[in-house]
C-alpha cells in the first residue's frame, strides 16, 4: 500500500530519485542525504507502515533477515569500526518522515557521533512495577 | 552456543538475575538497569552473536518478527509518545556487552533524551561514489 504524500512511499515508487544501495521484492535501501557519517544508509520496507510495532511480524521477519547482510555490506565497504542499527518511532523519538525506516550509521572510534547516553537508576521496586506492566499487554 | 564471560549469555542461563518481560526459545526481554528513560528494554537472541550483521539471516528473521510485539507492549506499557529501537555494534558505536541487543527505548516529547543528531550534507559526488563501494560488497 502506498500513502499519498510520503516521501519514502514516492521514493520506492521511483518517483523521487535516491541512491541505492540495494532493493528487492520487499525492501528499498538507499543512502541518506543528510547524514551523521559517510555511508549513513536507510533501509525501507516497501509497503508503508508508520511503526515498527503497526508493522505484522511477518514483514518484520523479512526486514530482520535483510538488515544483517545490508550493515555488513556498509560496514565492509565504509571499513568503519562499528555501527549503529537505529529505528525512531514517533515524532518525540526523532522519527521525520512517517514510514518505518532503520537507519544503519557507521561509526569510528572518538568520531563524536550520538556521544551522550544518559542513563540512570531506577529508584528501589520501580523496575518490578514497570517489567509487571510491559508483561501483562503482551 | 553461549560464550565464557559475557554477560548476557550468563543471564540467558539464568545465573545472573535480571527484570524480564518476555522470553521464548529465541530470545529474552528484559529491563535495563542503567535506563535512559523508564521502560528502557533489552531485547537479545539467546544465541550469541557479537554484532548483528554476524548473525544469519534465519535468526535475524526470528528476532525481527519479535521485535514489533515486545515494543508494542512497552509502548502500551509506559503511554510513551514514541520509542526509539537502537542496536549499537562495536565499542565505536556505544557497544558495551558484547552480545547483539536491541534497546527499546520509550520517548517522550521534549524528554531531551537521544535530542543531538548532527546531520551534514555531502559534497558534490562523494554519495554517489560511497554507494557504488557498498552495493559493490552486497
Amino acid at each position: 500500500m502506498s500513502v499519498k504524500d510520503c516521501v519514502f512511499c514516492k521514493i520506492v515508487a521511483g518517483q523521487i530519485p535516491v541512491t541505492k544501495v540495494f532493493e528487492d521484492s520487499i525492501i528499498l535501501a538507499f543512502l541518506d542525504i543528510g547524514p551523521v557519517s559517510d555511508g549513513h544508509t536507510l533501509l525501507v520496507p516497501k509497503q508503508h507502515f508508520e511503526k515498527l510495532h503497526d508493522c505484522q511480524p511477518d514483514l518484520l521477519s523479512q526486514v530482520g533477515s535483510r538488515l544483517g547482510k545490508i550493515a555488513g555490506a556498509v560496514v565492509a565497504a565504509m571499513d568503519c569500526d562499528g555501527y549503529n542499527v537505529l529505528c525512531n518511532n514517533g515524532r518525540a523519538a526523532g522519527q521525520v518522515v512517517e514510514h518505518l525506516h532503520f537507519h544503519i550509521i557507521p561509526r569510528n572510534l572518538g568520531d563524536g557521533v550520538f556521544d551522550r547516553w544518559p542513563a540512570y537508576k531506577y529508584k528501589e521496586g520501580l523496575i518490578e512495577t514497570i517489567a509487571a506492566k510491559i508483561r501483562k499487554k503482551l
